[in-house]
């Protein structure tokens, strides 16, 4: 026992100070410290080895500072980041985990956490598939995407589908569950690279990049020339203006994020408000933390879905702790093709 | 029944040309024709007298010249403008009514129309109300208060409720069924006598004036320290900005209308549209029009609460069909106090 509380290093990224603006690599900071990967004596808290993390576009807010408290904790300078990732248990002061365990959950940006409120953390029931993907299509966003569509939008079978930043960790998923619900699913994206990956690797019935398009509600008209029914809005601004004209009665917006509001010091106004009334369009925001208690039987069917190859996961993995700076940056500049995470360590 | 169909003097309004910005006065026209107050042959039109005419904010839309089919028929120049009204047939051609039936619905600004879809007419249930009623609590803006809070707010007791454009036909039974309910009920009006009349004809708990408020955000934050659960829109712009910054969690905006926003030629931008994922908000819009399946129930309860003295209700009458322009221009003013609305003749 005294061989296992023996000092290892512990390196991890803190957050060097609040950022205004878009985030650079240096507002960040690679820093290492010592660990006993032991946990306390009775202490009911779990000491992991971290072996993915997540890099997730609400990451954002919490690197600034704000003056009310925000729907997230503001990150501390000088204090290692916290992040969705996967981990592996090494001690567990907690009758509910036992060394060895695989799980994700909220977890430090380094490579050893002590978990001091374990019961946030969920067990890993299918360590058959890649374990990454419970920073993804098994995790968070997977259950983002699930609820999001599901929950709040409310599809029907034959309706007509948009998603936003749909290569995205959460978009490549919407669209996919789009299909299998029989709707008519366009997507856009940040470059032809991801547009054809839409196409080809996720079934969604049309694409389009938007950074080409020089008038987005032309763009939107000609992928739906009978309007849209759902809106799964991820990015916000200029887009949400041009979806709003083209809705059709009764359709709904389910508002998962606006990623292109971010790292604006004031968001961009939106216009074309009136179409709720006119159109009786539901406009709904959510957050996947409500949906944490569902997540047993999503992970089922979605593990099922995975098996019968009808969902396809597209990752883009940085390797390596120091790489979370440029990964967690690259997400708000749309450099990552599919969910966006780091490997810290093998298992 | 020669003498029935002798040809009558039949004095109207009509629309000059399609608008951009404020409308004015000069942009209508009173107009005097001649009409036989009869119904064709074998047709299943109704010819009724018109008693009250109703101004309404979305007449503005219909004002405008718009490119592609707008939610409501753009208003033709020359022709006689329509609205909800109240009138009293003179001759029917359909078996559904008789001559002496008191009705309301969508008619000529006139003295007489000839109803040619009579199907879209109301009968009136309680001619024991002033009829002028049916014009407002009984008639379209009664349901439109009814339905956008109890069926798309979906009220709790002891939520708190905010009302805009309180004092309006719309606003003040909003806030005073939200006081049925059992909510905390704050109105925000234009003058401070209309804040008075919230306050000690209508029963809301506070309100405020807008106009003499530099900051709505603390406007708000005064009135609802523990922030907002239903906000019942009816004016758009600055005020929804301010708004979105103090829902609760899981709040509801019923959208109604944005009169702020009817006579700009750009909408004014909002920006604080994350609120309503960071809050789980459901921004939801709604049309009457879609409600009037459930009349006959609604006026059924809403003549219990007139008759209970749960229920007031204000009026702003013009006297006399030449007072249409002024009427109508006077709701973007907010000239009015309470319903406006223009008595055209006695029964």
């Amino acid at each position: 026992m005294a061989a296992a509380a023996a000092e290892v290093s512990n390196k991890g990224v803190t957050l060097k100070r609040h950022v205004v603006g878009f985030p650079t690599e240096d507002d960040m900071e690679l820093v290492t410290a010592t660990v006993r990967l032991t946990v306390p004596p009775g202490s009911a808290a779990v000491m992991v080895k971290n072996l993915y993390l997540s890099c997730d576009p609400y990451m954002r807010s919490r690197m600034t500072r704000h003056e009310e408290p925000s729907y997230v904790p503001d990150f501390v300078p000088g204090e290692v980041l916290t992040a969705f990732g996967v981990s592996k248990v090494l001690e567990s002061g907690h009758s509910g985990y036992k060394a060895g365990d695989l799980v994700w959950g909220i977890i430090g940006c380094e490579e050893y956490t002590l978990v001091t409120n374990p019961e946030s953390l969920f067990k890993i029931s299918h360590p058959e598939f890649p374990l990454s993907y419970y920073t993804g299509v098994l995790g968070m966003p997977g259950l983002t995407a699930y609820a999001g569509f599901f929950d709040v939008a409310k599809p029907k079978k034959g309706e007509y589908v948009f998603v936003s930043a749909a290569s995205g960790a959460v978009g490549q998923l919407v669209g996919q569950l789009a299909k299998i619900t029989g709707c008519y699913v366009v997507g856009s994206a940040g470059s032809d690279e991801k547009v054809n990956l839409l196409k080809t690797k996720f079934g969604f019935d049309d694409a389009f990049n938007y950074k080409k398009e020089k008038d987005l509600n032309a763009a939107l008209k000609r992928c739906f020339p009978e309007g849209i029914d759902i809106y799964f809005e991820n990015v916000g601004g200029a887009m949400l203006d041009a979806v709003l004209l083209n809705m059709r009665l009764h359709g709904r917006v389910s508002m998962c994020g606006l990623i292109s509001q971010y790292n604006l010091e004031q968001p961009e106004g939106v216009r074309n408000l009136f179409c709720i009334v006119t159109k009786r369009i539901r406009v709904e925001g959510f957050m996947v933390t409500e949906y944490f208690g569902t997540y047993s039987k999503f992970e089922e069917e979605m593990a099922g879905y995975l098996k019968e190859g009808k969902i396809t996961y597209v990752e883009d993995v940085a390797e390596g702790i120091e790489n979370v700076p440029a990964a967690l940056i690259g997400i708000f500049y749309g450099r990552n093709i599919g969910k966006q995470l780091v490997a810290v360590a093998q298992e």
